[in-house]
């Protein structure tokens, strides 16, 4: 017989009563019922009953054991009474009487941490003993999950034709705008190499190589201030990259992708599988985000037209001005006073004056509009806002007014919470955009400079001619997956023309001395027959978080570091000794 | 139609004659044929000719075409004529007569390095412009051979239950022994984190926390002075660990995963099926190394016995010492004095004295024994070393005497030289064996100071008692896969027991309180029902090489560091900025 095992303890079935088995795996929880011991042995793979009574020779050393002691057992595999079958477990139908028993792994001291049950812990402690922790069954799930997931993404990519090519992790600082982690070269004493923000650069080498289609499981490093859904050393991307594409083509490719990953891990939850494209414009106007939560329906529009010059002094006054406008949140089911007070106390939290209002009720009269704005804009524009808005009785709407950059981040928040309290957010779907057509270029509102809004490497729609126009009215073929209000993917369509992306830096204020001296490989290898290429990254904690339904991303990684920054189990940061230091050409500045 | 391409360059036969079809791709080498011209048009994937002649109405654009233009073209799929046939590409039946012309991404310059043919350039070259050097057929070839050996590992160790999980690239100092990469901490100001030297730690802490089996593709990373078989930076490794084994359930769970991938991506060498275990003393003796390749047959043997007393004093003498040996490499087919001088020559090119030698020849009188050793021993004990090795006429034995530590590496090349040169080694086969019994602890021969000899972290054979006795006894649950004279794989069963892991380090001089600060970690898991564990490590860059059969591990990486560590072409290691180092709290000392 094998040294440890001969099952795992989710193996045994009624079919093995009779059977002399060895199970080997952790002491689950021990119950003494009057003289008779019962052990619930648990592996990765289950648990088995073990029962130990006086009759067994080993009985005095079992009553010795305690939680989370890792053991062998031998035994004889017995069929439970019909009171005691447990349908809910594998195992249940059977239990082991024991017979010989091996401590492999004692437990010394308290336990700092109970693994049985559902005993919540300080996060400090959950990191510190995070062997103890990761043994939860929440965590073992989490964890295979992860794994799980990670590998069908692998599956899903080979069977489309991608290969996974392994890009620099040592490597030259890269241009994505986060910080980035320096690492000092011993044999270049002063010089420093950098951990990839992402492997973009290299990706888009990769291309000019001629490989066609790369994907990577890429870890990427940024140096960022520690956040609860944010990793605050390195996280994992789905990077994917294709030759001789256009947009189109990376949808068609990686929605197959993402869906199916959806499909297979989502637990039964619904998965769209019509997934719409809205343009950046649009999803700022309709849901005052560009990662829209689609589950919800509300739809925000535009209803200056029935505010102007209109008896509502506040909005008619604000809309002689250009640029400014008015939009309405529509709020079905929402029509009583009580709500929509609460949603204006809401705005007001926000740091917003307030969002005007108007429902309909039927106080058996027939129609009626209420609020102070319908009163103020009279009932034939209060009419055509509710046509508009296709509301009815029992319906709300909710105005907000001014810059529509100063409040479509409030009225973003405003519909996720009235969808949230009005029961109109669908539970158990996952909700899918593209959204598209980003602004290349935005202007600071101070100084008015313009500079790159998102990923400078993208191609402008219209090429260089676009380029000639105003900056601000450039948009990129660049585009971002949002998944209930997350965003799960961004991309880009690359610009692979050197003279094109001269211009475009230029625009940003860069001259083309900068350029090469920044970004010198990919200018150089872009002289050499760069091919059209694009492609996009999809975050892997955020999906697996999604799956799990968890916020926190430290629940979706086996050793995550704190929030600030360290990790407690294995001591990281720390003091380097001073012979690293002199090796590596380098003094530590003393701190005040 | 697709706005690049209707087809790959390898998709076209015979049956899409008359189809008017769309490609994209590189000008491999473009042909003039008395006004007609042809291109041989290339992507990832093969390659199609195309034509062009007077009557193309992109003619005269043709015409400025040059190498390693990326293009778009459309044209009409025609045959060729029977004697233009190419069977050699799965085009080669058809060519495409070129109706329009996109030029995608042009060339700028003289190309720095021909894509097409053979030529040689120096690696600087090469890596400056990794871009050009990758779309070379030889490194094409290289890169989808890795990308594929590393997804059938995967599909391997999945279809035998193990699940990848992530582990910390930005973590704490770790005790493999090499130099670490540091990285300096921007939120601890004068603290820094490390980049694993691998896993181990990591997964080992996995097991404790009960996932049962762990594998990661994973990279390595150590600071080490470049070599041409090493990357200075990082290397990957099939790292693996299983709860609850021993050492040869790890072997029987491995040797399938490695032999498939030989066999699979072997080209049809021959995989040996029987994998020795050869204790780590044996294969000392037998081939003078820990990496022996067995598609050699010459086994040395200890023949002390054969020149105790006898009239070769120089070895008469040498054995009156205690630890003193002779041992005899038998080199069948070698018995020229031609031939043995050369190899006595080796040796003193090697740094001995040289090699006494025996052969065996019949020059029409029967078998007679040739060289100065055979007379100095007399005919008697001539015989029985012929005897004791199994050598005949025309076969020759080569002695080496003196402490075995001291001339066991030559002997071991000797090996390999004699095998090579007399053609016993043979090609086109990969021969494995485990390397097994390593001791645990190696005495420094000046001080006498005992210290570990391999990983710290293997469990020691006969566990608590076999530390009390003399360590350098003391064997481990170590071993190496070692492969035509490489080492594959290493891998311990590991000590997963407190108690013997402090008395272990005790006998290499750490006390209690040093093991608990250097491997705070894992000492404290251990205290909390840790199982019995054990894996390995395959080297993922050494396997592709040897598939791929070059000496050189830049061949099988995509964008790797020269030999100084430097990425030449993203201009790695560079100066980080005076905001950096003040973030960091860090000074460079100047250089003299």
């Amino acid at each position: 017989m094998h040294a440890y095992r001969s099952h795992t303890c989710a193996d045994l079935t009624k079919s093995n009563v009779g059977e002399t088995v060895r199970l080997a795996g952790w002491v689950h929880r021990i119950r003494d019922h009057g003289g008779v011991l019962f052990i619930d042995l648990r592996d990765h793979y289950g648990v088995t009953q073990v029962l130990c009574d006086p009759d067994s020779p080993v009985f005095s050393e079992v009553e010795k054991l305690r939680s989370e002691y890792c053991i062998r057992i031998d035994g004889n595999v017995k069929a439970r009474d019909e009171s005691l079958i447990n349908p809910k477990i594998p195992t249940g139908e059977i239990e082991v009487f024991i017979r010989d028993l091996e401590v492999l792994g004692g437990v010394d001291g308290e336990l700092p941490l109970i693994v049985f049950g559902d005993q919540e812990y300080p996060e400090e402690t959950r990191l510190r003993y995070r062997y103890l922790d990761l043994r939860r069954e929440a965590m073992q799930a989490n964890m295979t999950l992860r794994s799980d997931v990670v590998a069908s993404m692998r599956r899903r990519m080979w069977d489309i034709g991608f290969r996974e090519y392994q890009t620099p992790i040592i490597t030259a600082s890269s241009p994505e705008g986060a910080r980035d982690f320096l690492v000092p070269s011993r044999l270049h004493p002063g010089k420093f190499y950098a951990l990839p923000q992402a492997p973009q650069q290299f990706k888009q080498l990769i291309m000019v190589s001629g490989f066609d289609k790369y994907f990577q499981i890429a870890p990427c490093f940024r140096d960022e201030d520690p956040r609860a859904d944010r990793s605050p050393t390195d996280f994992y991307q789905l990077d994917m990259e294709m030759s001789f594409v256009e947009q189109q083509d990376v949808f068609d490719t990686i929605q197959p992708v993402i869906s199916g990953i959806f499909e297979e891990f989502g637990g039964g939850r619904k998965v769209d599988a019509d997934w719409p494209q809205i343009s950046f414009r649009d999803a700022a106007l309709w849901y005052g985000t560009d990662k829209p939560d689609l589950r919800n329906p509300i739809k925000m529009q535009d209803v200056s037209t029935h505010f102007r010059g209109s008896g509502f002094a506040i909005f008619a006054k604000l809309l002689e001005h250009e640029g400014n406008e008015v939009r309405a949140i529509p709020a079905p089911t929402g029509g009583s006073r009580k709500f929509c007070d609460r949603m204006n106390a809401f705005a007001q939290k926000e740091g917003l004056p307030g969002m005007g209002y108007i429902f309909w009720r039927d106080q058996g009269e027939g129609m009626e509009a209420a609020g102070p704005l319908a009163k103020n804009i009279g009932p034939e524009r209060t009419e055509a806002i509710r046509q508009q808005l296709g509301l009815d009785v029992g319906d709300a709407a909710f105005f907000l007014g001014g810059k529509p950059q100063a409040f479509e981040k409030v009225a973003g928040k405003a519909r996720d919470v009235i969808g949230e309290e009005l029961g109109l957010t669908e539970k158990d779907r996952f909700a899918f955009a593209w959204i598209v057509d980003f602004p290349m270029y935005e202007a600071d509102e101070e100084t008015g400079r313009v500079d790159f809004s998102h990923n400078p490497f993208s191609m402008p729609q219209g090429g260089l001619e676009a380029l000639s126009g105003n900056p601000l009215d450039v948009l990129g073929y660049q585009y971002d997956l949002s998944c209930n209000g997350y965003e799960l993917v961004s991309g880009a369509i690359r610009n692979h023309k050197l003279d094109i992306m001269i211009k475009a830096f230029e625009l940003a204020g860069y001259d083309e001395a900068e350029v090469r001296k920044r970004f010198g490989g990919m200018v150089n290898a872009f002289q050499y027959g760069a091919p059209p290429h694009g492609g996009c990254a999809a975050g892997i904690d955020r999906i697996v978080m999604l799956l799990a339904d968890t916020a926190n991303i430290r629940e979706v990684i086996m050793f995550p570091m704190n929030q600030r920054a360290e990790d407690l189990m294995m001591n990281a940061p720390s003091d380097p000794t001073s012979d690293q230091l002199m090796e590596l050409g380098l003094r530590v500045i003393p701190q005040e």
